[in-house]
């Protein structure tokens, strides 16, 4: 579990005392490879820090699974809107790896917020996760699907390998055609 | 300056102590159309509430101005990463109307974080924000431009007239002339 107190401590110090409240309020989980942990249209209970895997979020559009993002260890994720108000998700979270989770129920995860630490944690955690967001928003409006492909190539250079080309190829928003392609020119 | 306690009570409530701190902490100030309040390169150094008015977050890509999205009134709006980090914007923030906006610097806006109804009003705010990023990959992801500028209409009927073409059509990632062409088909 040291591992959770690593992480968090990449945003700020923890007392003694509020780890331990911390390190009580969450249980762990093993997660097969392509196992679900969040389902379309489900409520999702858990806040998660990802321990070791990879995890990727998608959605179905009119039939067309579409890929949004990938979670790699070691960090946090969730379906924020579906876990913070209690509605169905509007995305699937699946394994692409085999697993370590920590998992903290929404009800935990709020009496925590008492605690300078997590509070700390959590505020600094959400900018960071904002700012993620915005610099896609931004790549996507100013990258083009290669460039994407080798920032991933260049920032997960062990992880990408694990992520099968269909998903890869719907998160650049190509056709798996062309991703082979981008690939191949970049192995020469 | 009723206008930004009616906002942020949107959020939370405020006791009459809470507002008085807040009040004290903004400054009002009038932006002409077409100024501009943040130029990329440069350190934001407010934290606004547009009050009135449209402002739009634009970035320069090799010498090619590509428009990121909008802010419309009554919201709030900053370079955030430049705001807290106080380090160099990614973008430039240009009025597209006569504005009037509300502005607090870092110093003080941390210094309010001690006063719960602003605590709350922030950590409400950026959840808020984030989910509005996040809606917008997804939509990038699974809307055409077509469906992406009648959302808009319908959701800014008044405003949508106020954002010249070329913005418009950068911020959906198509051409002027393909832009002219739906609306055209619209209107129809």
């Amino acid at each position: 579990m040291i591992a959770l107190r690593t992480y968090i401590e990449l945003y700020t110090h923890l007392s003694d005392s509020d780890w331990l409240c911390i390190s009580n309020a969450f249980e762990r989980r093993f997660i097969s490879c392509n196992e679900i942990l969040v389902t379309e249209g489900t409520v999702c209970r858990y806040f998660y820090f990802l321990e070791k895997g990879l995890v990727r979020y998608f959605f179905n559009n009119d039939g067309i699974e579409v890929t949004k993002y990938f979670t790699v260890a070691p960090y946090c994720f969730t379906s924020k809107e579906s876990f913070r108000q209690k509605i169905p998700a509007q995305e699937t979270i699946q394994a692409l790896d085999d697993c370590i989770v920590w998992q903290i129920t929404n009800e935990k995860a709020n009496s925590l917020l008492e605690l300078k630490g997590w509070s700390e944690f959590v505020l600094k955690f959400m900018h960071e996760v904002q700012t993620h967001f915005e610099d896609q928003l931004l790549e996507i409006k100013s990258k083009t699907a290669e460039q994407r492909y080798l920032k991933i190539l260049k920032t997960y250079p062990e992880t990408i390998d694990k992520i099968p080309l269909k998903y890869l190829s719907s998160y650049l928003g190509i056709a798996p055609q062309s991703l082979s392609r981008i690939r191949k020119k970049c192995q020469l």
